[in-house]
């Protein structure tokens, strides 16, 4: 990886979410962009709000990966940077899984475990939030460990305090 | 849906599976061809070609949908009748759901997971043979039990015997 | 190519399309069910309607390759025997490239002029009916020629009379 | 479009390309720097590496939509900032059209044809510099105008000098 490719982090999530999961969401993308990675979600609303809310109000950049083909059919939300436009519909998931560097999940929907069985497949490092994942996927008890975790995988070394 | 569509059932499962799945997954594509539906699957090894052998030696139709963009980057099984190259990589597991009418999966693999999860996303039909599916989603004890389920939700009327 | 797999040819031509282009569809069709190759085309109306019937009503196989995720996004024509929902939107144009063993052509829309594109890209065999093609895409004066020119390039073979 | 989106701007070219399109490229990327749009290729080489190095050594930021799955499979070249891995293959060419806001085209190969064709059946601006581009696409004399053109398009407001 050259000097200047900078790391994506995924944070992936339902569009409909309770409230707490929103939460853990929002915590997930500011530390992300406490590291100073590029957070990617799928743009919409629910969880890829909150987790784009909690990077940009922290100064991080976020990238939205939307099904839709312009902003019409797929609005982003607005703490979306930079919106891009795949004109897959759900097919978009699995772009979402080959975009990111590594993922962090807050399991609860089909599209999320979509992602979350493409980034496995993918050889992704996946972390999820809590333990509503499936068998097999590594998990972390809050979104600032799995983030760590994340990170670490792709960076190749601890984090620091 | 007109009188020349037929119908069409997903068989997926691993690349890779144990000799007892690929039994059931050849007792799928049987019961498959037993309806005169059209068999698709991803058109590789594994479930894929047992499910393929199953309803093409019992007067099924067979469609396999490629990861690959022609036969020399992902080569049909020999089962095949209609190679359908997408190109997409692993990303051809969303076509595969939403292609198919209804689907019965032989769960073991994360490609496999992430087949089920977008069949449950688009409201398809999804019938797990056996109890290794996700939470949620409606299981068979047999291939056939599954197969049949998966038809009658697709007709709308019961399997005759 | 094992003694299992059809030959796939692919009409690709515009949904709104005049008359006489029409009639070069349903011809060319026609030509590829004498040949017993299996019909691919876009799934939807005009050209790919036209073509689906000169096939269907003369014994051949159809299949579309549509860009909704179900018939509700997409109704594939009457003449389609198979339906496959890409959910892809346009990008089902690539799926249909790579999915046919050879293109024919009938330029006059953006959507094929895409298909005419990716087909070179990918290698495949591309002939355009008339002269309205781009630049370096080998074209033919009726579509039974381009229907019997593409044929013959996937079989390697001279094409009997 | 919210006050936190970007304009995205893509400028699309051959992997192999003669010198002086090569310099076109890198014009067009600066030019696009110069209206603080972040630029959108798709992240190899020959154009799509010319018209990278003109934004990002211009201040401006650099998306690469890659067709692999990851940076093995394609790797992104040195001025790429965010590179996205699609697992799309070629397919990726669609996601390209979709992406941008407005589209800046270097024809001469297959590849580019593909995304010109989808940009204008997405209604996206297309603009293509010089006269190799296909008949109904606008065109402009020089990569600066062909970006002005582009950005006041999405803009709806005439650039100023």
């Amino acid at each position: 990886m050259s000097r200047t490719h900078r790391i994506v982090i995924g944070v992936m999530g339902a569009d409909d979410a309770p409230r707490d999961v929103l939460a853990l969401a929002e915590r997930a993308g500011k530390r992300i962009a406490h590291h100073r990675a590029v957070l990617l979600t799928g743009g919409r609303g629910g969880v890829m709000r909150a987790a784009a809310k909690g990077a940009a109000t922290n100064g991080g950049m976020v990238i939205g990966v939307m099904p839709g083909r312009d902003a019409e059919e797929s609005p982003p939300n607005d703490h979306v940077h930079i919106a891009l436009f795949t004109g897959l519909g759900e097919g978009r998931n699995y772009v979402n899984a080959c975009s990111c560097d590594a993922m962090v999940a807050l399991p609860g929907s089909w599209g999320t475990l979509s992602e979350i069985a493409f980034g496995m497949k993918l050889g992704r490092p996946v972390v999820v939030v809590g333990d509503g994942g499936p068998t097999g996927v590594p998990s972390a008890a809050t979104p600032e460990e799995a983030v760590d975790q994340a990170y670490r995988t792709v960076r190749g070394t601890p984090v620091p305090d």
